[in-house]
């Protein structure tokens, strides 16, 4: 049978088989807006995840790393509006407890329930309202909506998919939601996202496929530079299409269709960033190895003058080349090619002319292309950014206040 | 003979004796403002310089560099509108060639002169214009104020101290000018630094002292991230005071005073950099290392989401701390207290109640202090940012524009 993928319409992170979902106004933060969400699976699942790479990491983190070792997670709690990061012991008390009352309410042990949180750092969960919210929630097949109205904050709009893939091992689907917006230069993954599959996957291929996607796509998204304490990614694969296992040696086609989810799900994050008017994309081509090429793709990415120019329309290449510069790579100016919008800027290291107000018209649109080629090896990156606006700023001049 | 440090009142890079300076309107990028400017001692000089870390170094870098490399410069041609980076084999004619000219002009080998652009990007120098302003310029002893005004492009007010040191090898001045603003994250600094003394120095000393100053002052500011490619710090001393030769045996004041200098004038680029409303100040203290200490201290001053928070003087100390955990500094969350204008905000790795309105209010000020304590080593370090606000983005989004 031939590799097929195809894009679920209106498809969400319950759109694959056995999965459920649902979403409450639990007024963790404040009233009127959904807040709390579950994601469940009917059947036993395979599970992974990537966590933050931040030494800080919140207590929802800490607990969720500890249940995910043995790879057998099938329910996640999430919540906006109250990070429970840097709690102390009441906050590990506190997660722990949340996921006590969600295996409680499934039926299911503690150790296969993750929890996630997203909000303000250094404030408690309302526990008590917390509990209340698990138990009113009710699941059902489309609650992936719902779930992912619940987990955002600044977002403007959500981030969902799902594909249907043919392969050898059968039919199966793949969903996936995050929420984004600010705090986002992972490493791990400064968001979240919930990916399910109906496919049924062997636990260390799962755990292998999940970071090789992230490391390509999620991982080379970058808002503002900065990591959060509390993000992750989790997968959890149940099996219910019926596929054979899908493992090492069959998944080439698995990791393909996983690649896509993730980059769809990265994509979306950088346009919606906080204050974000535009997508940017970086292409580095011809580093002198991949981790060159990514770290580079990450500078330039996430460069505020780089950033501040686009958002202007402002074809101020030589900003580029500044970030190139300090970003850590090897790298010789005689050599690199710089194109903006497909336009060369620069040949060679040398400059080339160009009709300034013809390409500021170029840039005047929703995603805007740099692609440098530094032409000394054959190292290859793509990262995602977006443009900084003087809105990002009124948005994170008064979170708390 | 007691060591004593005394601020020269209006001191300038022109106040140690035996150095001359002025400035012209060259219209390198712009007509009506000065944009041309000469630093000349009558008397040979020891020299030293530090030079921008960036990978992409400006035609200017790469001339001074080389001239530097004896020791004995003794003037400096430095001019705005135009950074003569990424120009290619043409640029790096045009920076000698004004090296020459300036050298022609004042009867000195071409070795003697370095050469200093900041401004645009990928655009050349208009040679022409340039030479007749080299021609044009007068020196006199109090033309440092005009060299400074010659430096500025986006800066808000102009950088200068001059301080009298009375030393047992005899009394000395040190001047110092800069210019910063934008693209300001050195690795050495992302400005252009120009200090003068009238003491005498033995050279080899002189470049050891410029390093640790720059390295604990000028290095430890960042504006925004993005490191440039033309920027430099030169100091040279021409020992006009007849004071004693200052070494490594003698040269504790000395290294003191430089210091000062440097860190006047480090404090003085953050407090007006791009938009900026308030200088932030970071102390780390009890870091593992002092290399921790510094590497976490500018993760925090940089953080795009702590400066939009205190633009906005909100108290929302949680961003500190996720600064902190992604610093790549050894650290223990269990151990952190945090201060925010010196009120506790976290102890011991948990938050501490706060009054949020007073602690607003505490915000509403010039200038805004951040201290850590990781408590787990005696490293300590400060660095200095500003906040980000809505003016950094207008600034920058339509420089070339």
């Amino acid at each position: 049978m031939k590799y097929k993928l195809a894009e679920v319409k209106g498809g969400t992170v319950t759109s694959p088989q056995g999965f459920l979902a649902g979403a409450t106004e639990a007024a963790v933060k404040y009233k009127g807006r959904l807040d709390l969400g579950i994601l469940y699976s009917e059947k036993p699942c395979a599970s992974a995840a990537v966590f933050t790479g931040n030494k800080v990491k919140a207590a929802p983190i800490l607990v969720s790393m500890k249940n995910m070792e043995k790879g057998k997670v099938r329910a996640v709690l999430a919540n906006s509006g109250c990070a429970n990061a840097c709690t102390g012991d009441k906050g590990l008390k506190d997660a722990s407890e949340t996921a006590w009352l969600l295996a409680a309410k499934l039926g299911i042990p503690r150790s296969q329930v993750i929890v996630a949180s997203t909000g303000v750092i250094g404030t408690n969960l309302p526990l008590k309202r917390v509990g209340a919210g698990i138990s009113k929630i009710s699941l059902t097949r489309d609650g992936g909506h719902k779930l992912e109205k619940a987990i955002m904050t600044t977002d403007t709009r959500p981030k969902e998919i799902a594909v249907k893939v043919t392969d050898s091992v059968g039919q199966y689907v793949i969903g996936g939601i995050a929420k984004g917006a600010g705090m986002i230069h992972p490493n791990m993954a400064t968001l979240l996202g919930f990916i399910t599959t109906d496919a049924s996957v062997e636990i260390s291929f799962l755990r292998k496929a999940l970071k090789t996607a992230i490391d390509n796509t999620i991982n080379m998204v970058t808002i503002d530079g900065d990591t959060s304490t509390n993000d992750m990614v989790s997968i959890m694969a149940n099996g219910a299409s019926d596929t054979e296992e899908i493992t090492g040696k069959n998944g080439k086609n698995f990791q393909e269709a996983l690649n896509y989810v993730c980059r769809f799900l990265a994509r979306s994050i950088a346009a919606d960033g906080e204050g974000a008017t535009k997508l940017i994309e970086v292409s580095i081509e011809g580093a002198k190895s991949a981790a060159d090429a990514k770290k580079i793709a990450r500078t330039v990415a996430g460069s505020s003058l780089v950033k501040s120019a686009i958002h202007g329309n402002d074809p101020n290449w030589g900003r580029i080349v500044a970030a190139l510069g300090r970003g850590g790579a090897a790298m010789e100016e005689k050599y690199v090619d710089v194109f903006l919008q497909d336009e060369p800027m620069m040949r060679q290291g040398s400059p080339l002319p160009f009709e300034k107000n013809k390409l500021s018209k170029k840039l005047k649109t929703g995603e805007v292309k740099i692609r440098v080629c530094l032409n000394i090896g054959s190292g290859k990156a793509v990262a995602w950014g977006c443009d900084l606006s003087q809105e990002y700023v009124t948005i994170n001049s008064d979170y708390t206040t």
